[in-house]
């Protein structure tokens, strides 16, 4: 049997496994992500994990290659660039590292990349030849794919769709603008626009009673499905927002399907609804009835790792770029 | 010698030309494009000024195919649909008529993709893999192109960037949204600013003695090359949220180029100077220095003709899918 290692390297937990060509997770393991030591000798102990797992499960398959989803993961460096969560410099050669211990072809995308790719592999995407794919967790990020194939850009760095604007003058995100998209349609933007309506409406809440620092999105995700009136009303601003976007996207580019994954995604229905409400609203004429919103349906279930095992599927090995400078 | 047929039906005349496939247009002519009579009778008196031009000066010369550029034109139909400015019916398989006249392979696409094929072949885009084409006109136009090919999108609507919201709840658009970017970035854009500038400043302008009905966006070209403050301002304006829609398009797509043709390019630096301004102060720190902005070396030429000759060019005729429905 043939193999791919996926690896989702996180900023807590990097996680790995071994992927068959149908998406089938045959055996997975993690390591904390510690990015307190050099990074050598971080991804030495990867490799040394990584092939334990190959000795205690594939020890009569064939391992083809190592697929890695990382915090700006850059396919065409082959490098993590300037990663917030990551305490190592701001270029990481990490293609370059893993290709040298393993002696296999290795590539490196974002999570975000990672994620698109195993939706059209393994996920709601399979047969989809033009599709977003958006991860709503602690930001937002996005994966295009046209014509079948993952859109890198120039320099790798396409699919910032969080870091477009969604509010003239709106909410201070990290990148230095104002009122980029994932302040808003992301787990901590969600918080944020609960926050927003604690103070400026009257509506009845048990989040009335907290501490706001102590509430989490998970909590009104909780909430909401109780029927707080305030969390459902954050949810359908969120809601809102995303979906106006979302029809500008589909303007723009002109896919058939987006795909919500991530952590806010797994809210379920108290996202998707108000999305899709404000999304269908204001998408032109022509577009009306040609595309479609859906959750992913691989999201909960290591979708990182088989998104990094199917990039490398999803490519001829033999061309594979491994001179990574 | 091998020629391809370069068709741009406009609303008033249509042109048409033999290209090289260097880029050089040998002969060219017009007809009017009357979509009063029926679009049989149209088309049948197009090929017949086809052939008459390729007698004429193209006899000793193989003529491999037509390309024809149109208002509404979609490559993957073949058909031209729903064109706001042509009374004919929404559905006009032109490329399947003009195959059937003319015995060639025929693809027809919108004015605004031809225009990034033109650049992408003959123009300021030549060897560039990932760049984005805006036409500046009586509407916005743009095409993308992605990996050195052309972005149709699911339904052969890629590209309606001038329908994306620029301001939210802004002007009413045509498309029966508020705030599309071309009410804002397009001649018609140019002309509102100015007189709401007009109307909610003190600034002194010549066009405080005109009737309003009776200024174009050229008069404001004009006079804002003489210094009319009104004018200039209307132009920053106009480059303001044109600039800062463009950082967004960066941030999606990370492209290396954005190419900018049209009327209102045609102004030059007075559109250049404030989009460029507001471009780069709002691109993500990543995006820096990694993506110019340009005017188009073409816009001027039968860039139009030229686009849609160099889409006949750029692609495989033998596979080219001339059985459309």
């Amino acid at each position: 049997m043939n193999l791919m290692i996926g690896v989702d390297l996180g900023g807590t937990y990097t996680k790995f496994g071994l992927v068959t060509e149908e998406g089938e997770l045959i055996a997975e393991n993690r390591i904390e992500t510690d990015s307190g030591i050099p990074y050598n000798v971080f991804f030495a102990r990867l490799h040394s994990e990584i092939e334990s797992l190959i000795s205690s499960y594939a020890l009569g398959s064939k391992v083809l290659g190592i697929g890695i989803g990382a915090p700006s993961g850059n396919y065409l460096s082959g490098k993590i660039e300037s990663a917030s969560n990551l305490s190592w410099p701001d270029f990481i050669p990490v293609a370059k590292i893993m290709a040298d211990y393993s002696g296999l072809p290795v590539a490196v995308t974002n999570d975000a990349n990672a994620a698109a790719l195993g939706e059209m592999r393994y996920g709601i995407a399979k047969g989809v030849n033009d599709f977003i794919s958006l991860t709503l967790g602690t930001g937002l990020g996005s994966g295009i794919v046209v014509d079948g194939k993952l859109v890198n850009g120039h320099n790798g760095h396409a699919g910032e769709l969080g870091h477009t604007i969604a509010v003239a003058g709106g909410r201070v995100c990290g990148c230095g603008r104002d009122g980029c998209l994932e302040t808003y349609a992301s787990a901590p933007g969600l918080l944020k626009t609960l926050i927003e309506l604690l103070q400026s409406t009257h509506t009845e809440s048990v989040f009335r009673d907290y501490d706001y620092s102590q509430i989490t999105a998970l909590d009104i995700t909780s909430e909401a499905s109780k029927g707080d009136k305030l969390s459902l009303a954050a949810f359908s601003e969120t809601g809102r927002i995303l979906g106006e976007n979302l029809a500008d996207v589909v303007a723009f580019l002109n896919p058939s399907l987006i795909v919500l994954s991530g952590g806010l995604a797994n809210s379920g229905s108290l996202i998707l609804e108000p999305t899709q409400k404000h999304f269908e609203k204001n998408l032109l004429d022509i577009f009306k009835g040609t595309v479609s919103l859906r959750l992913s349906a691989i999201s909960k279930k290591n979708a990182a790792i088989l998104g990094a095992a199917a990039m490398m599927w999803e490519q001829d090995l033999a061309i594979l770029n491994t001179n990574y400078a």
